[in-house]
């Protein structure tokens, strides 16, 4: 059996594969469970084998704003489980009947401190991840930008 | 002599505060000058001693927009040199006449090979770098949709 595909997991040896496949453990949900609150203590990395997962944040107790929609297997969510001081961000909700692999924090910790190696390629890969992220979000403020220069213009 | 005060260093040991002393260049520029351009070889990381640095991305050949500019002791940039395709995705120029400490990526990466932990706890501190990015950007989407939410109100 092999380690879930998983863009944390990109540049894993073989060494580094076995001992993080006791650290996982699978569950499902079904379509519309709410997985972690914006504000709870991040325990659990999550990754995508099936399904889609919804992040939103709270605008007041009446609203959820979605952030994003992860739907292709490989994302992975809950990454405040890696980064102090563990408190999720995000909220996470089921979009469809999901399958998914959970990696509990203390487990992966312990883990990371027995081999450093580990640590330093999962939050390289995080780092990839959120810099992507940011990047993005640049782009979006160029295309308002480039928008913003034309109205004037006419 | 202490290593120079940056947000990637939290969490350094003595041990990796040596090792790592080799490393760091000092160097100077005067306001306006150009460290680096977008797209360019990402081969150095910067932080700042004194002074401030302004990161901008561009518009088309004619326009440089200002994304941010980094003033406090501290601050550091040039992160695309700790993440592959190592290439800049913003251009740095000198808001005020600066002292800057320099570290070469090549140097660094060797470094890291030797001294994973190293590694990882300046991963960590870059992923933890992004992601606070990141909730800010949400902070200000947050605060568009409640403005909006406001005026259809009335």
């Amino acid at each position: 059996m092999n380690l879930p595909t998983c863009k944390l997991f990109e540049g894993f040896t073989n060494r580094h594969c076995e001992c993080f496949f006791d650290l996982i453990e699978e569950t499902t949900c079904k379509q519309g469970e709410w997985l972690f609150r914006e504000g709870d203590s991040a325990e659990q990395l999550y990754c995508i084998r099936k399904g889609a997962v919804e992040l939103l944040t709270s605008i007041d107790d009446a609203i959820e704003l979605p952030i994003t929609i992860l739907r292709s297997e490989g994302n992975f969510f809950g990454t405040s489980s890696l980064i102090a001081p563990y408190t999720y961000s995000l909220s996470a909700r089921a979009y469809q009947d999901s399958e998914l692999s959970v990696i509990n924090r203390e487990k992966l910790m312990h883990q990371i401190d027995r081999d450093p190696e580990l640590g330093y390629i999962i939050m390289s890969n995080l780092a990839k991840t959120f810099l992507d992220r940011l990047k993005e979000t640049r782009q979006e403020i160029k295309i308002h930008f480039k928008s913003l220069m034309k109205m004037m213009q006419y």
